[in-house]
Parts: C-alpha cells; structure tokens; sequence
C-alpha cells in the first residue's frame, strides 16, 4: 500500500537478490479498508517511494488508480472462512477478503513467480498462502521476517504516532514474546501458561492495554492444547494513540521459524 | 466434465485450429453438483475420450482425480452474486460457485492463453466472462457457436433420454427460438410479445412442459424492457426423461452475435 519504510525494503532487497526482475506494487485497497477505517486517510507519498524503489533497483513499480483495479461492480466475490477469526481478524470483518480480492487481481496482471510478504503481518501471510494453495496459483510465497530497530521494535508506519515514552515500553513486546519463546525452550509445553505469563510481563513492564497474547497453529491459525508443532505467539498492544503488533513463529523445540507450506 | 461428444469435438477443433498447444481437461467437478443431483452416476468414459481427443491432435489431456484437485477442505470460497438468478441458474444454487472454483484453479494449473467454452452453456459462459473480467485473468475466452444436428437439435449428451417421438419435438425448440429471433429482424422490440409467441409456439408443436422461455441482455442476463442492444432468446423444456436447453444470441436487429465482451 506504499508510504515505504524499512520494512518494505527489506522485502524489495531479498526480491532484488533472488529474482531478474521485481515489480512493486502500489495500491491503497479500498476494497479492505471497514466503513469506519482510515482509508481517506491513510498516508500515501508515491513520488518518495518511486524513488525508494529506484534506489534499490526494482524495475518496475505499479501505481495503478481505483478505477483501473475496479472499473465495474464485481460480480465475482472471493472470501475466506478459516484463519481469520483469530488475531487482528476478529475485529476487522471483510478486510481479508479484500486483501485476497485485490491479490487474485495483482497476482494475474503481474504475473509473479514469487511474492513477498512481511512475517509481521504474520496473519495476512497464512491467508496469502490459503489463495495460493487453494485455487493453485503458480506462485511461490515467500515471508519475510520482521524487520526491527536496534532496540527490537518492530518497524511500523504507526510507531510514529507513539509518544518517546510509549516508544520506550513498546519495544517491551518483543521482549515479552521472547520470555514466552524462551519458556518453550526451557521445557513449557502449555499455551495458556505461556500466554499468563506473556501478559503479565506487559501488564509490569508498560502502561499499554492488551489487544491479544495468543498462541496458536501456524499458519492455519487454530488454538492448541499442547505446543507440539509449530506456533505462532503474538501480541497486540493498543497505546494512547497507536495500536502496535508483533509476533514470533516457532517450532515444539522454540526455535524461530520462518518458513513453512 | 469428459464423455466428449460432437459439441466437445468442435471445441477441440477450434482450439486446435487457432493455438499452437491444446490442452484439454477432463474432471467431473463434485463442487458443482448439488446434494441431490447426479455426481456419482454422471457418464464417464476416460478411455474413449482419450482417442477422440487423439484423433483431433489434442496435445494434453489432464484428467486429475479429486484428490488432486480437493486435497484439503478448502478455506477460500468463490462466489458470484449476478447473472446467476436466471436461466438454469436459479433452479441450481452453488452450481456455478462450483464452477468458478474448479475454473480458477485449472486456469492456474494449464495457464491457457485462451479457453473454449460452448455457447450451448451461455449462461456459463457469461459466469466465465464475469471471472476472467474481474479477476483480470490474462485470458481471452473464445465462445464457440452450439453444434446441432441437421435436424436443428442442439447436440447434447442428454438427447439420448428422449424417445424417439420427443427427439423429434425436441427440434421445435431451436424452429422457436428462431421464429422468436425472426420477429425481432421483422421490427418487434418488446420481449415479452416474443416470448409469448415462442411459449405459444412450443405449446401448438410439442408435448414437452416449458421450463422457461427468457430474453435477457446478455452477457448481463438482466430482464430487459425493449430489446435495443444484445439479448440472448434462450429456452429449456421438459420431456418424459429429458429436459434441454438452447439459445440464440443476438443484437437489436435480431442479427446472431456470437463474440461479446
């Protein structure tokens, strides 16, 4: 969706390193934004990011308008009934159908061998893979860890809307994760346990209110009795003005993953 | 869906005429029948259809099994909310959902440059359009004019049921079609004048039950008060054991169309 940051070129770097030829995209879908979400809103600087992706050398970079992507009403619905009630899905109904509506669109007039998403929209990512999965795309998905600062908060558009005090506790939710990855390793087996612990962490450690703490399969997105494949534990933290998220994906053992399908 | 007849065996020749590959697919799709209808005893013969699309030069058959095309539930749904409340559409829910899934993951699978779909099915067709359009496929779909027999008869698997008695009322229904078409070239605009003729029409030749007798624009099939662009004059009737389907598209001087979109 543009206004480009480090995250985003990460993801053009690793596609400069392993393909002939990337194409970047850039659309704010309104198909995915909720009636009372940001979409007007939502920062756009497309002169800056052609230039961002200049630099790193990506050949191509589409800007396509509203009315090129949805020239009629569509008549064909694409929708998504499995990893979606769970994390930031539950409280965003019809946004993943969006996302995958407006992917179907990108993924056919593009053409891509290979796709890359962020692992910090860990969510966004296992529904991607349902697309290709499900309907067959020839499309190899390619999730890209998160991208953080020195102090381990992940980089995010929103982080500027945090206060230098809140920015401080927020790099707290890294940590937190952490402490839960590293009791898997130590030997716990049990989500909720890891879950109470997490939270209460965060609850010591910031003056945030807690969105989730969850624990659940990766990438189908289910909740476990026992860790004993791999997980996903992530967290969503609302501050005064900024909601931020941040998760971890790991396998019985606790050791990261970022591959899978 | 295999058991290939003369119908198939146009589309083949087709395609082989215009295309360097042809590949074609054989699958019995489950997601488009409904619970009471006939999947399981559907006709099937690989073996012959094999031939018959050797004898043509067809390059590829793809026959998969459902195991290859359904290995896990799925997760992502595709729908479509217009041009299916017509026609045999209406009597058949999730019948063409059925059909846009299976169709989207082929496409993926072959990657045609085009596809050939008979006019027969102009109902599926215009479902295919809708997919193709709004999807942005990099396809182009070629509608192949219904093959009849010299009687008239639209070729179709189903004529086998009729008795020979019916085979030959069975022809009225393209004699009606056309007398329809034929009153639009001499200046009628008004589709429900033209589609109490035909009903009347049928009634007066066969003993067959009409299932419906429609004008619709077309690709849209949308009711139409005056016929002043392209409509499709489609009808279906019931027989003893059969119930068929034909239809004639064409343009507000009652010329045929067969291209669109």
């Amino acid at each position: 969706m543009g206004f480009l940051h480090k995250g985003h070129m990460t993801l053009m770097e690793r596609a400069k390193q392993e393909n002939e030829l990337v194409i970047v995209s850039i659309f704010v879908n309104p198909l995915q934004f909720g009636p009372t979400e940001d979409y007007e809103t939502y920062p756009r600087n497309e002169v800056k990011d052609v230039e961002l992706a200049k630099e790193i050398g990506v050949d191509i970079v589409f800007i396509p308008q509203v009315q090129d992507m949805y020239p009629n009403k569509m008549k064909i619905k694409l929708s998504i009934n499995e990893r979606i009630d769970q994390l930031c899905g539950k409280s965003r109904p019809g946004h993943f159908d969006g996302v995958l509506t407006v992917l179907a669109k990108l993924f056919h007039i593009v053409n891509p061998t290979k796709v890359y998403f962020g692992l910090k929209d860990a969510q966004q990512v296992a529904v991607v893979d349902a697309l290709i999965q499900d309907l067959n795309f020839p499309i190899e998905l390619v999730g890209v860890p998160t991208v953080r600062e020195e102090s381990g908060l992940a980089i995010s558009s929103r982080n500027v809307h945090l206060s230098p005090q809140e920015k401080k506790e927020a790099t707290e939710l890294y940590k937190a994760l952490n402490y839960g990855r590293k009791l898997v390793v130590d030997g716990e087996t049990n989500p909720v346990m890891i879950e109470k612990e997490v939270k209460n962490y965060l609850k010591n450690n910031t003056s945030s209110k807690i969105d989730y703490i969850d624990i659940l399969s990766y990438p189908d997105l289910k909740k476990v009795d026992q860790i004993n494949q791999r997980v996903i534990l992530a967290g969503a933290l609302y501050f005064e003005k900024a909601r931020i998220i941040d998760n971890l994906i790991f396998n019985e053992q606790g050791n990261l993953e970022n591959k899978f399908s």
